[in-house]
């Protein structure tokens, strides 16, 4: 096999020999586009290198070869004149690994070659720039001196000049870098600067090859799962020059808006400037119509290439090109990034186009960016500096004054005011200062902290872990870096960002996009798995169906039992008879009873399922520690604690070391009595007024927490007097290992098992949610210890192993149940993809997620992807 | 198939078909025993009434064949004189359910047959008595009158005779509550009271398959796992009387003495009396010897049966019998109940009398009994009544005086007085009060609760959850119903039982038994897995060692950061700078290096298996909620809190809701610098100094609560640095759910594998141990929700699916990896059953558990018990 080829050799784009960057190339050469000439080593060359520990040593003599059919190609020469030619040597996997490897450019100068390049171009600042730029890059890269050492030199050389950038040197001063460079390479390097053209570029493949190796790299396919044995490819191109006069620049260009996704002229160009001052934004650039004014000829061929590599493509391209001496060369061309709404835009428009078909729009946008689409949005072009930046929890931007408690947050919100919730961290007893917020800030927990979650689900933007704010709520006040935010300070957080603005910011209100309706509506064709949706409110439920859930598939009951409810579940808690207890149960059952009513009705004719309450009961109450702080506030008052330590006696019978695993879910339902009991029985009463009023309600009762079958054989049987003879299934969460394990049993006395992800994925790593967050989760993903957030995507090998389990032998069990998952992973899609492999009926989610769900599951279902357990 | 059996017509024990009592009855017949004449309905019978809802229409045919045959063999008469047949009519299922179901006693009376029973005794007491007997059962039994209606009826003739026993009762009087018995019946029951024998048999008979299913049967049933469709058989006998006169009498007779073991006569005999009198324990016995003088005939042929049913049954024997008449029955024999101490005696005993193998020695003594072997006990002669009970933590008993905290408990120890640690519940803070005292006592938890397992491993006797106990550890006292025990009151608590007395009790020192050495010899040449120790400490690595441990498979190293080492450990999570906290770690280290090198010399030639430290840094520090409480003590005094805001802010950074799932274990290891490698480097400098010492070594590490491969792995690289070229394996403990998921890959980065059954059954079940013991597990148990406490006895279903799935996929990755468990399930002998049944090289368990544990894997690896997962 060939060690490498050139571009316009190969057909056809081949990756895994010819790395990503090479194959493209390649594959523009083959579409007969004006790209710089040049060849690729394989990937296997590296492979080679890494086994045997040098380059093969038929290489280089394949390399001269390749650089004499350059020679012929262009009519050029490297390493002399009259028309010398520069090379660049990039590194590029068949994986991206951007900026992790070593690049080096203009490859094939020296003194000689500079005096030449100046002749050709008639311009010595361009000749002696490029020659001290390869100076430095390879004395950087390849003989291993510190670029701060080059950098010294240029700085003092402005200074000296007056300027502020290297480009306003002049000629003489940039051929003294250069020679100040090379004594520094001397003195630093055992190695000196090679001069023969044949040797830097051999000593330049050789460094490129070698970067596959570097920490950096390593560290960086550590993280992305990406395996040492892929090597690297490396390319050799010729060196084309956009700064060589004015009849020479350089630009980027889109074929469509990658913001709106419509069909404009979209493209900056830069005259006389290399690619990356384009990026760099030192100049303004001009517009492709003023292109059109400068280079006609050029201007044309471009919109002709554009078209050319769209139609090619079938999809937006991202193109560089660079003009030198009024020749077009294309640089790089490939698939643009966009914005969520482009996305959308442009998969609809295509297959009106007639360019992709439906099943190919469906898969071209990300699910998990729809959500964004719905959210008001900052205005960055009036943004100001943010004061702070934390974790971006959930997405889109919020304005409102600033509260630190949720009590406050009901209140001001009642007077009419937009508030911001700021809390150092949230916890259930903050659902009501939530659900009155317009936004939530928090400065601990990442992005499945309580606030995360709960903002998520009520569909709110959420900044969490903004470490450096310090939030006193005692106090009302938080502060930031030496500033204050009191309350009813105005701020603004972006959900989408993570920014913490101190003042109001302009927001940008959500378009609707009608391509989004027709996307999903093929979605929805295209899918076999169900998407329902985690509501817990009328409200939630009617956004959840406007989204396109086909009916709840967890309504949570603990939010009902809070607010103002909270001192009725306290007394049912904390009563000392019997009777009093049973009068606290009766009221709750009738506020309870209009829960559900209202939920039935806003899903009437869809299923909705109705979980058991599952958080411990000590959630209800004051914790010791709170009573304990209110106690030390009282005695230096002066004021009576009794009452505060007879409270704690009695929150003590209730606290515990691990809530987690404690007295929560079915274990509160066999232990308390009439509770279960009390909460069917209002769900069934509901369901019975629904119908009575002619709806058509559809109910499911869901028991959580179970670990053994005996567990839901006993609860089953009381719910089961409370249906009487109604048509209400009964099923369970799988959310711990046990259940999983002996599913086979459990679904025996379960109509539907639905899967608590979040639960589950706690136990099997062993592993708080919260306090991972906290503590070391962020860090773990950093360092690669975990590849993903178990909280966002399920962990395949361990909780999914567990859900293979669950499925196969509860379906062997009662081939009647039905399967479905409703933890945070279900609006994920690669979890969602991961569930439609093992055949669950359905997913929840919360109604935000609902839409990207949809086109989730319509993309599973089309890469039908196996699952890999290994 | 027939549906009853006489007693003689069987040949052998058929338990299924006939229950246990019915099997015994046969098979005692069949010895050639004089057993009163009967027969055995089928357990058949009462299947086919379960289904059909009737009893089989042949079968009361059958009944009349069979008392005509009994009548023919007995030479009496069933219903008539001269000498009428009385029968006991007794349930009896395969598996014995004692005092769950029905028996009737003495049917087959009426007037007539009263008459006839006088004549022929002589004794119309005795006749009456039965014959009120018969109804007030029958009446209570099958008819369903309340007893008490009948109790009522004689107590009002005892109170009138001024008497205190119904013994004492006249024949008149006897006849006379015969007479308002029926009227009673007659007034409250629909059904009449038959006069006719045949139809009282039959109602008896009917009555007894019926309590099959009576709630209590059908309650324990659940409870104990015995399927409902065994059904039970119904024993149908002759009476014997013991009443009958002076040359009558009853009965109980061991064949050796069941407390010590020892080949002497044992036995108690009551003349003129029936089976119950010698249990209820009224009248004074007498022993076997003075049977001899009383019935040297029946004495002589006792003898003779019991050295028969010792030869058939090869084991110790509890007889019953009973004379009537001078004429010996025999109603009952079966292997005895014996303390330890005498299974351990009599199985090497007749081992040496030829009667058994070694096997089945080994066999016959129960592995969890050894531990009481050790333990002083409790004089009950001279026991005074308790104060108060909990439950049986850890057995054995001690006296001492009370103390209510850990740091008094050392102090008090110091000055050289024994005391018993008296606290509401223990925390891993409280160590060094446990180990300075002589017994725990708590207020809450249950038999895995802190205090009883950190019990058990110390070998310290143990009462917990003795819930009257009322604990002011602040006031120095605890309170049990208005008795206050105040500090330095001597108490008792007893361990065996979960008595605690109020004073000091007569203890009585363990006896050495030399032949529990030999049994054990035997035992370790029949087993094949290893018995290795849990321990942290010199001493109880002697302890361990003398005990027969091959080593300590789990030595933690947190109770190394406790006592007086605390101050260091909290300097080292507070430092606040990086001088500060090396200083700290470089105290700790060589602290470590004192401890590891105590360990290694006791187990000198022995593996020690090192644990690094798995618990969260904040259990080291005070809670916030302590800080808190300090404050408003100190507010009330006057004093400032500052220094406690500080510290509680500190502590706030660690602490978590839920640190069972938080940073502890291998997390700990990689997100505190420095820790793990310390101790690493510890163990790795007491290992060459005990080799520099002259001694022979042999270290492994631990690394807790790994989750993924990526944590092992890393860590082992650390580890590795610290070991250098010593040779000391690395492993793992496999304690999560993921772990056991993953442990084909995580077996490619570990030596070995060590199963932490607690936790892992902690998040499995998603139950913490201590939570749940305090909250629902107890209850749990009592329903039957749970059959077994998962933290006593591995569940196989779940837990043991996982271990099994990791001990395969781990050996398939690393042939050569060694697996063993360490949990406290590691002491528990059907634990040590299952997991030798999945091929673990070892199990290690507390000290005072390793010769049960030895015990128990010779009887695993003698019933080979395959391992049922289904």
């Amino acid at each position: 096999m060939p060690y490498l080829y050139d571009f316009a050799e190969v057909n056809g784009a081949d990756p895994e020999l010819l790395g990503g960057k090479g194959s493209g190339l390649a594959e523009m050469t083959a579409l007969g586009l004006p790209v710089p000439p040049g060849f690729t080593i394989t990937t296997e060359v590296c492979r080679t290198a890494m086994e045997t520990g040098e380059l093969p040593s038929g290489l280089w003599e394949e390399v001269d070869k390749a650089i004499v059919r350059l020679e012929e190609k262009t009519g050029r020469s490297f390493g002399t004149g009259p028309v010398p030619i520069l090379l660049s040597v990039r590194s590029g996997a068949s994986i991206s690994m951007p900026g992790m490897m070593d690049t080096i450019l203009n490859v094939g100068i020296n003194d000689e070659v500079a005096g030449a390049l100046t002749e050709w171009s008639d311009d010595k600042h361009f000749a002696w720039d490029a020659y001290r730029r390869f100076v430095q890059m390879y004395g950087d890269v390849v003989l291993g001196v510190p670029d701060e050492q080059f950098q010294q030199v240029l700085d003092n050389l402005r200074v000296k000049r007056g300027v502020s950038d290297d480009s306003e040197l002049k000629a003489k001063d940039l051929e003294r870098a250069t020679h100040m460079f090379k004594a520094i390479i001397q003195r630093e390097s055992p190695s000196s600067l090679p001069a023969d053209p044949m040797e830097q570029l051999r000593g330049a493949i050789t460094a490129v090859f070698q970067s596959w190796g570097n920490q950096r790299a390593i560290d960086y396919r550590r993280i992305h799962g990406i395996p040492d044995e892929l090597g690297t490819a490396a390319t050799v191109q010729m060196m084309v020059f956009g700064d060589l006069g004015e009849d020479s620049g350089t630009g980027v260009c889109f074929t469509r808006d990658p913001a709106t996704g419509e069909r404009v002229s979209y493209g900056d160009y830069l005259p006389r400037a290399q690619g990356e001052d384009v990026v760099a934004g030192i100049r303004n650039t001009v517009t492709l119509d003023d292109l059109a004014g400068i280079h006609p000829e050029c201007h044309a061929e471009l919109l002709r290439i554009m078209d050319d590599l769209e139609k090619h493509y079938r999809d937006m391209c991202d193109i560089e090109f660079t003009i030198e001496k009024d020749n077009l060369y294309i640089l790089q061309a490939r698939i643009g990034k966009r914005t969520a709404e482009a996305a959308v835009r442009l998969a609809v428009t295509m297959v009106r186009e007639g360019m992709i078909d439906r099943p190919t729009a469906v898969g071209r946008v990300d699910p998990a960016a729809l959500e964004q689409l719905h959210r008001p949005r900052i205005n960055r072009s009036s943004a100001p500096k943010p004061l702070a930046r934390g974790v971006a929890a959930s997405p889109g931007a919020a304005t409102g004054k600033a509260v630190f408690s949720s009590d406050r947050a009901v209140e001001v919100a009642r007077s009419g005011e937009e508030v911001i919730l700021v809390r150092s961290e949230t916890t259930p007893n903050d659902i009501h200062g939530m659900a009155a917020a317009v936004g939530i800030l928090t400065s601990q927990g990442g992005k499945t902290s309580h606030a995360a979650v709960v903002a998520r689900g009520m569909g709110k933007p959420a900044v969490t872990g903004a470490a450096s704010l310090v939030v006193d709520s005692s106090a009302r006040l938080a502060s930031v870096g030496g500033n204050d935010i009191r309350e009813s300070t105005e701020i603004t957080i972006d959900g989408t960002t993570g920014n913490v603005y101190g003042t109001a910011v302009d927001l940008i209100a959500p378009e609707e996009i009608p391509e989004l309706t027709e996307l999903l509506g093929w979605a929805d064709e295209i899918r076999t798995m169900g998407v329902l949706a985690n509501a817990d409110t009328p409200e939630d439920a009617a956004e959840a169906r406007s989204r396109g859930a086909a009916g709840i598939g967890l309504a949570r009951t603990e939010h009902m039992f809070l607010g103002e409810r909270l001192s009725v579940v306290q007394d049912i808690i904390l009563a000392s008879t019997e009777e009093e207890r049973t009068a606290a149960l009766d009221e709750l059952e009738r506020l309870q009873v209009d829960d559900f009513e209202g939920l039935l009705e806003a899903m009437d004719g869809l299923p909705v399922v109705v979980r058991l309450l599952d958080p411990p009961l000590h959630e209800f109450l004051p914790s010791r520690l709170e009573l304990e702080q209110e106690a030390v506030r009282r005695v230096r008052a002066g004021r009576p604690i009794a009452d505060l330590h007879k409270m704690s006696a009695q929150v003590a019978r209730w606290e515990e070391d691990n809530p987690m695993l404690g007295l929560r879910g079915v274990r509160l339902g066999l232990m308390v009595d009439q509770l279960y009991r009390m909460q069917a029985r209002a769900a069934v009463t509901a369901f019975e007024n629904r119908l009575a009023a002619g709806g058509a309600p559809i109910l499911e009762i869901m028991v959580p927490l179970v670990s053994t079958v005996e567990e839901l054989r006993l609860m089953r049987a009381v719910i089961e007097e409370e249906i009487r003879d109604n048509d209400i299934p009964i099923g369970t969460m799988i959310e711990l290992p046990r259940a999983a394990l002996t599913a086979g049993e459990i679904a025996k006395e379960a109509d539907f098992f639905s899967f608590g992800t979040n639960d589950l994925t706690q136990m099997t790593y062993g592993l708080s949610r919260d306090d991972a967050e906290g503590l070391f989760l962020r860090d773990y993903l950093e360092r690669g210890i975990l590849e993903a957030d178990p909280f966002q995507t399920i962990d395949q090998r361990g909780v999914g192993r567990l859900i293979r389990v669950a499925v196969d032998e509860g379906r062997a069990a009662n081939p009647d149940l039905v399967v479905g998952l409703c933890g945070e992973h279900g609006g994920d899609p690669a979890s969602i993809a991961f569930v439609h492999g093992l055949g669950l009926d359905y997913v929840s989610c919360s109604p935000p997620r609902i839409e990207g769900a949809r086109l989730a599951a319509a993309q599973a279902e089309l890469s039908n992807q196996p699952v890999d357990l290994t």
